[in-house]
């Protein structure tokens, strides 16, 4: 209830806070006899780490994940598999400005206010620390779901966008730059413009889009939990984001049925795809996509007024090692939850065989 | 986990079909002693009820609920609700056309391969139909959450669409229109948009934007259940949705955090409000406001070639009572869905008082 | 959460009151392509229902289900199954005595204590009448689960008991007398000692056994969903239900290990069966018998006293239609809860494979 | 779905195996601002803890809980508790003649045929070990609960039975022995025959009774979650256990109702407790009592034939350091599983005020 677990047959509840000794987590629900390639969970944790490259944080952190439980001779064992990953750069010192004020577009303020007090320390639960977890989780997921390919790549720097279908994309460049834009004019383009805003001290928003392939068909369940509703409630709960959309999307708002609609091939495919892979809920096969609209982040090098406890007025300078773009550390966790969600789609489809 | 139930501690379970015998519903959760007003869940049944004006389905369909259980001399009384809407203009003759073939852009295909069959009458399961038990449901948690104020409308229509803030908006002229867009000028050109593609036998796309005012500060969960998250699943079951956005939306994602900080006010509140509403994924206590994009319904009045389950080629004619436009009629299902996505955290958030 | 549902992917909701119109249930999560038989559906409701011999209620209902959702062709299509049980003998009147008091050993203080009010005719939420409910379901559950045969019958009333292991009793004789008890000679004293306690006005408990043949290795998940556990929750959650015990039960506690252990065959099945057919939470092919023990129901024909919502002593006599013993028509659902745990895991159990 | 969580509200998750690493677990919807007495966490823990006395395994772990998250100061902050327990004492070798056989009345062979392999090391996640997790989490239940007082004890050690009602017994008395007896004189009774069981390599079974004071009236929800329903699956979880009864449990079986009913006085206490505390599932204020039938361990340290995973016989012997009877170190954990439940219960309950 208390929003810390994700998905019901593949099911990860997550804890830790920034600056607490470890943050830590829990896969209930994953099958036995699955081998697996520990180098390729770290390796997605690597690409989701901190002080990656020169346009993320510069925050120091190993991230390396321990596993306690549920594997067995490299292969899991349908026990539970808990993991940890410690806080190994934990400078406290560096939050004790923001205890008692309330930053601007932080969650400093409704945590307060839910829960009477908070741990202020780097924003503590509501940091975006927590989704290492879900990177861990997703790299397993990854591996139960075998020849579904996840690809997430970054499609817009804030008024940088890149403005072609993903079927026109070669998706094995997006790991061949840093802001990991598959197309490599606008990726330098982009990364120029991060490294701009960042020295002035701002920060800009972005968009992740995501594509799925080799879905098999009938994942997702009707009505409440649709396959792109739980994507969208997957997406969304990733910190920073505003937006979801999937197949043709607010596009699709404005055209005519008899433009958008998806005619059939005679073996089940369609000749266009606006659909975006699901239809009434449930894949069809076809390549799923989606967009994901993240903000600014809110944490500015800046000098700035807001207000603390008791509503008086403080100035703040913003300090710390933050991120000038979220978009490219987010394109590992953009993939992550997606491959949790289907991965539990699968697992409850199983319930039909 | 078959996905008909929505709703942790408030919850509903819905079923049926749009040709069988009726549909109906169960919340569970619902606090006791709530004093129900009759009249106006029955006003919002009518809100999204077929046939109501000259440019939604002719279908006849009187949508009168009867209540089975967990109301006692006019109160909740804590036990669950269960509730009965029959089915009174099953024209199922109309449907046997579609019995062994699949119509693009609709569930028919996924649904086959999923359940191996399907109640093909009017689309079974797949059916906009079932959303009227939503109505239900949200109808009561808006009288559960009294004060909370939940208003949707009519933003777009295809390429029209109504470019204002909300809070330049008279909220009060929704109802003014068959269309529910509060822009008396707008909804004119709505309207008459709507039905030169219906005289087409086209259908259009649109976009419902929903404001809701009066929350209390520390509603939503951190991490995977934040508010806008629910809200995002919440919206995207809806039928023929394909994007979420809440706040600065896809629009946030160009722009710098300097612009996109809502500042403080003395008082907790905002000066901006880009974040609508919601920080950390918990309620701020300023307007929350999401819009979301509905696709043009799949069903035209026109000719058109698909397939039948075999494979093989067939010509097929769009039939039966469709709406041109889902827009107007999805108005109030995007207010009951946020009703009970509000209902179940204002309960959640119980556990912390 | 308000605990009106039962099962997690086989989940069953109920929901009606003792004299309203209706009570009902959905049935979400049963696979799709089960072929029904309606006939057995509605004589295992036989079996539940009032008035079926002189030794249970004299209340007269039909108890006649009808289905609204969910099957098509007489097949269920996967979606959720909606029903309907009308009240047709409500005899408000009755019972206008106990609204304002409290009935000893009734739910009626807890429930005004939990909810503010109830709906006090007949019991209305806490009456057993709900369990009607659970025999549909279980009834279809029974049908998913084809080979497995679930068979419960009477084992003790009041003094009398049944001092038999359940491989020394002929289960095909349960339904050969009114008292469900296989063994002629005891149901013919059970019959007589019901009678006579009747005759005084009075109730007596009793003990109902079940035995559960056929069930394949690997039901039950460890930890905390242990098979037995969720066998245990199950049967506590019937009215009047006092205690669980499965296997070697109670006495197995004043047992020595060496005695206890269940000794292999080579072909994986056990020389003895004090595991009860269960070993580490799950299903290990054996028998699983487990037995139930019951209160004697708390209405009686007597004068009592009791106190009424101000604390002030009242008189008072029962009057209504009520069992002098339960466990007759307590057969029939304790074999539908069991047919509901086992569907639940058989449906989890797909996930392994 | 895969069993390793309990609890709605108060939800906690555990993992790990007997020779893994480290055990751990999650409690997540643990309200904000409750101060935590560590000492009284680890003291719980070592009433659980292997070593303890002469009459329970000579394991030596030293079972120190680590918080990683959800403490801040002292206090929970409403997110996530993660912590975890270190294996120290893994003597991984002493397991290798059970990594092929079938130990009888163990969970070896339904293990094996549900994941296809297992973790054989101790017995793996069916080790009793798992326990200390819900120790942990009971602990901090009991501190959300405060006033309400929850106390186990040894009532039974195989023929040795304490016959006394509990409210003839004085609770305080139960750590003043290592069997956990309160009575003195039974205690002594049965610490020798505890012994001499061992002294033979056998093991002995027991019963483990419960009695919780002071609970507020409304605890618990009607029909499938009812508080005895809930009190039963999580005895039921608890490893060896064989049966569970609240109130007159199986005894009252044999009662006529006259006898039975617990009569009001007027202040809504009732004159005797038939019901344990508890009527149609929920609370009355009464105090709640049950017992708890544990079996004896399947580990003797004796020679006995069993079967290999090819089905031959094979000869054994047992090894290992366990328990002769394991009732003792059960009392915490009862303990803490109804204190879980309550603390669930309670959470929930909230919403109805």
């Amino acid at each position: 209830m208390a929003g810390n677990s994700f998905g019901k047959l593949f099911n990860l509840t997550t804890y830790g806070e920034s600056h607490g000794p470890a943050l830590g987590g829990v896969i209930d629900g994953c099958p036995s006899g699955i081998e697996l390639d520990f180098d390729f969970i770290q390796n997605e944790l690597n690409r989701r780490k901190p002080g990656q490259s020169a346009i993320v944080t510069q925050r120091k952190e190993p991230d390396t994940v321990k596993f306690h439980s549920g594997i067995f001779e490299g292969k899991t064992t349908g026990t539970p598999i808990g993991f940890v990953i410690e806080n190994t750069n934990q400078k406290s010192h560096d939050y004790s400005h923001i205890k008692d004020s309330y930053r601007p577009s932080h969650a400093d303020y409704t945590y307060d206010k839910k829960y009477g007090f908070r741990d202020y320390r780097g924003g503590g639960r509501s940091s975006a620390r927590e989704t290492a977890c879900r990177v861990v989780a997703g790299a397993i997921a990854k591996q139960l779901l075998k020849n579904i390919e996840i690809k997430a790549y970054v499609s817009g720097v804030g008024p940088i966008k890149l403005n072609k279908p993903h079927t026109d994309i070669n998706l094995n460049n997006i790991e061949s730059n840093i802001v990991r834009c598959p197309d490599t004019e606008m990726a330098t383009k982009m990364e120029s413009f991060i490294k701009e805003v960042r020295s002035k001290g701002d920060t800009v928003g972005g968009i992740v889009t995501c594509v799925i392939k080799n879905v098999p068909v009938g994942l997702g369940e009707p009505v409440f939990d649709k396959l792109h509703a739980e994507l969208g409630k997957a997406m969304l709960s990733i910190n920073a984001v505003k937006g979801f959309e999937y197949g043709s999307g607010f596009h699709g708002s404005t055209m005519f049925g008899s433009d958008h609609n998806d005619a059939f091939n005679t073996n089940g495919t369609t000749k266009t795809n606006f659909s975006g892979g699901i239809q009434g809920g449930i894949s069809n096969g076809m390549d799923i996509y989606f967009s994901v609209a993240f903000k600014p982040v809110a944490t500015l090098i800046q000098e700035y007024e807001t207000i603390d406890k008791e509503g008086k007025v403080v100035q703040m300078h913003g300090k710390g090692r933050h991120d000038p773009c979220v978009v490219p550390r987010a394109v590992p966790i953009v993939e992550a939850m997606a491959a949790l969600v289907l991965a539990d789609f699968y697992l409850i489809n199983k319930m039909h065989n």
